[in-house]
């Protein structure tokens, strides 16, 4: 293992995460919204990184930055680096800027040795991808995919401004989102570097992995209504408790999560039981449902599987189910020539090879589009994300950036 | 069964029911609230039908209506009926008001025959039962049993106003509520009619029951406290999900009772689950239980067990549990002797003997302190109380009169 005094890159990056997250809106809570004034600073600040380390930067149509580190001839294709600069509300600093300033210390160490590889570099920083303002996720690299929803522009944040207009104020013209768009051709891959946003790296003892895939989720609303009544006077026999019945789903899923033992994971995270006294059996019951897993079939299967036994459930107690699916993503598997040359880079460094599925989103859901997809995923303390606690450290930021130079050096095109 | 000529005191009953009815707060929504002008004219209005059922009657020191039958001699000690004439907040127009007004048209029957027995008869209309203003029942009974707390003068209403204030206002003197207490010596029972409150009689197509007891109740707030997490990314072998620990824990809770095959019920009528979004693992849920059995040591034992399966399910899926008691009613039991005489008046009426609990608390809860108690529960639709729908049918509403006119007319003192 390397010693402190070489964790050069480690250094720089945590520098420069530090630097980017002092532009937020309030200083207490870090918050980076798209289309607002930190947007602007915080893009100015990583087009100004881009340009030091020896790349062509430019601001995109959408508001994502764009650089580009030539290869041994101009007009290559590139390989494309990225990840995203905006932030949820009170946020940790590593979830997305990470991805771009690992990528881009790493094209600053090969202009620093005047490297050229007989391929482009792109790092792209996506101005968008928590889809915290206008309530739709990806926007950046969904526009990059050249598959941007035109009706978001009309999306309204909590203030009433529509993204239009917001595109409009921050000086970009919502009419010429098409010009952000790149093709298959001038991709030879996508490759982002994020942190895991969960505890199993760290529960293996491992400061990177590769990515297999980013899970599909399906996310449903349940209702169950049976009878309300006085908590007293209505003999358990006679009982219609909704609550009850949302309780029984909520322990099937988890077993049914639970004993399948392939990455599927499922999660109630909202309920509401009505009226909610102490002393009143609840007549209706609200919850969610959200349910990932590393394949699409497996997903499918899972979610019939449980709805079947909420069914049943509802069926047994005499309670009527409403059950809604309330979104829908498909898996994207991450190319296995990809990873193979990830796994080869983190052998190489020293490290295990663990591979493990992504459960959280990332922008390779919209660039898979355009692109062969994969992602090294580093460890983050706790496995916390979305909060001001989210931590990596520096030796696991510099080993992730050893891992990314090294593939990036050895880069070969798909065969 | 006697055909509908025959229900002339179910029909005087549903008269008076629906004229006290129109005595509320709102057209809209039925409440009759402690020391409103709504509490003065209902008070007025029962003051009179008791004076033209035969009674001497007045206003006590807290707002009870007070009615006295004399006996054959004046001053006789005196078998006491009785209920309660406040109401919840958009309430049915039966709970409560059913024992007051069927009360007084068995005494007018009496009144009518020229009847005296060897006891007088009183019929108290209790001021405050539901304790909607104060936040504390049985205000008016426990004046009558001489057991008023004192430190309820100083409660406030929502608007602000307390109860002492509340009372100099509609003419009472705070300072003088013990007047309203009533001694041992002057009662031979305490027996109250009214609506069931749950669907027990309904389920076994009976119009009346003899309560066995008024179940004590234990209420408590439990806080389970994992860690939260993101949806997609923890697996679910590293997941300290509270949610699904508050699921076993309610699930336990009603198999625990539904086997408990002696009158016990489980409710857990609130819950919350923090942060409550759908794409993340609740860290933290707090939920309320109420528990209630026919006896104090069956309840307390079950609430022992209880407590032990919670804390084992905390204690396997490595959460923090907070449990506090925050209510705890000891269990009222109605007097064999006045069991076995409103027994023998059903019988004579023709119905089964039918024995059930009291799950919902009443003004013998109090009255016990001064009298040996019984209760007689007269059929509602559904089960439904609290509610506007509450509602009783008058051949229900005959049978509960002519089932007390006998235990008046043939009761016997304790021996």
């Amino acid at each position: 293992m390397a010693g402190l005094e070489n964790l050069t890159l480690g250094k720089e990056i945590v520098v420069r995460i530090t630097d980017l997250a002092a532009i937020s809106e309030t200083k207490e809570h870090l918050a980076r919204i798209f289309l607002t004034p930190e947007h602007r600073s915080a893009a100015e600040l990583i087009l100004r990184w881009m340009r030091e380390a020896g790349m062509h930067a430019h601001l995109d149509a959408i508001g994502n930055v764009c650089g580009r580190y030539e290869g041994a001839t101009p007009g290559l294709p590139c390989l494309m680096l990225g990840s995203h600069y905006d932030t949820v509300r009170d946020a940790g600093k590593w979830d997305g800027p990470l991805g771009i300033v690992t990528a881009i210390c790493c094209v600053a160490d090969l202009n620093r040795r005047g490297k050229r590889l007989p391929f482009a570099i792109e790092v792209t920083g996506f101005a968008d991808e928590e889809g915290v303002r206008f309530a739709s996720t990806l926007l950046g690299s969904r526009a990059v995919a050249g598959t941007f929803d035109e009706s978001v522009l009309n999306g309204r944040d909590r203030d009433g401004i529509s993204m239009r207009e917001a595109m409009r104020d921050f000086g970009l013209d919502p009419d010429h989102i098409g010009a952000a768009a790149r093709a298959r051709r001038e991709l030879m891959a996508y490759l982002e570097l994020h942190i895991e946003q969960g505890p199993v790296l760290e529960a293996n003892n491992l400061p990177v992995g590769v990515v297999t895939a980013i899970a599909g989720a399906t996310r449903m609303a349940a209702r169950l209504t049976g009878m309300a009544g006085h908590a007293g006077t209505v003999p358990m026999a006679l009982r219609r408790d909704a609550l009850v019945g949302a309780a029984e789903a909520v322990c099937a899923i988890e077993e049914f999560c639970r004993t399948d033992g392939n990455g599927l994971v499922g999660t109630v995270g909202y309920i509401h039981a009505a009226p909610g006294a102490t002393n009143v059996i609840p007549g209706q019951v609200s919850f969610t449902i959200d349910l990932r897993a590393p394949t699409d079939t497996h997903r499918k299967r899972a979610v019939a599987d449980i709805v079947r036994q909420i069914e049943a459930i509802a069926r047994r107690r005499k309670l009527s189910l409403q059950l809604d699916v309330t979104h829908e993503n498909r898996t994207v598997p991450c190319a296995p020539w990809l990873k193979a040359q990830v796994a080869e880079a983190i052998l190489a460094e020293g490290f295990a090879v663990f591979e493990l599925p992504s459960g959280a989103g990332h922008d390779g859901m919209a660039m898979i589009d355009i692109a062969d997809v994969a992602m090294i995923f580093v460890r983050c303390r706790g496995g916390i994300s979305h909060h001001p606690d989210e931590h990596v450290e520096l030796a696991d930021a510099d080993a992730g950036a050893r891992v990314l130079l090294r593939v990036i050096e050895n880069f070969r095109a798909r065969e």
